[in-house]
């Protein structure tokens, strides 16, 4: 598990520095599909681990708006953050925690749970799909993306 | 291990059903990014998981190019073949089996070793990246695209 969260910070961490290439407008331009632009879809992926691994212990979730964080040095800060924090729970995660459960009410208003390991993937498949968005609107600006290899990263 | 092939499979399958309401042209037509196409990122996915899962059983991988398989029905049906002879080697996935060395020589001729732990989750992310890219390319045409949510999938 922890390998697949260390490769998804490495890669966010490798577009970070890719956007410092791009002019900012491009990184904030209204693109087709996902959440619609670069610098949005790295805010919300970073957004969207730190409020499930948060639910996971039992903290608040992150609700403020992209509007709140849009330009790069304040969600690369953000993301910086949000990683520090989580960090230690993706550390210590065991077997053992795969089968707990985690009972929520749904905006619809009945009852849902999730087992913890089913989270804790949702949230690792959840940012690699958002890259692959970013790595098509990346050759439309003309650059070459960022690498999703896994392999080759010094992770194992 | 398993739950994100499962996971892999199920939207791969999603996908191949989305398409069955696309026509053909535009499953074949050149795109911007990854391999370049919506049906031969589906090939792709499904040649290199085989390839990689032949190679840590010591098996030969595929070779044969997209052009033998541009239509919908042939590459379902190639993806199939191929799930149907990973799963095997994937249900019988184990710690132990993690930190086995695959050596190989690289194309540039150096020798390359990598974990079996490593490729299985490189041919996870591979996927999961690839699939991204569908995403953008269908809302290109004015589709709604296959959920990439892992969770309430019924895979827990």
């Amino acid at each position: 598990m922890l390998k697949l969260f260390a490769y998804n910070w490495q890669v966010r961490q490798d577009w970070f520095a890719w956007c410092q290439d791009v002019p900012e407008e491009e990184l904030l331009r209204g693109r087709t599909g996902g959440v619609g632009g670069i610098l949005h879809t790295l805010f919300h992926v970073a957004d969207v681990e730190y409020s499930w691994l948060s639910v996971l212990q039992g903290k608040p979730e992150f609700t403020e708006p992209f509007e709140n964080y849009a330009d790069l040095r304040r969600v690369t800060e953000l993301s910086a953050r949000f990683r520090e924090e989580v960090r230690p729970f993706v550390m210590a995660w065991t077997g053992e925690m795969e089968d707990k459960v985690l009972s929520e009410i749904a905006p619809g208003g009945e009852p849902v749970s999730f087992k913890h390991g089913e989270i804790m993937r949702h949230v690792i498949a959840h940012e690699i799909h958002h890259i692959g968005q970013l790595s098509v609107w990346s050759r439309e600006i003309g650059k070459v993306p960022v690498t999703a290899n896994l392999i080759r990263r010094g992770l194992f």
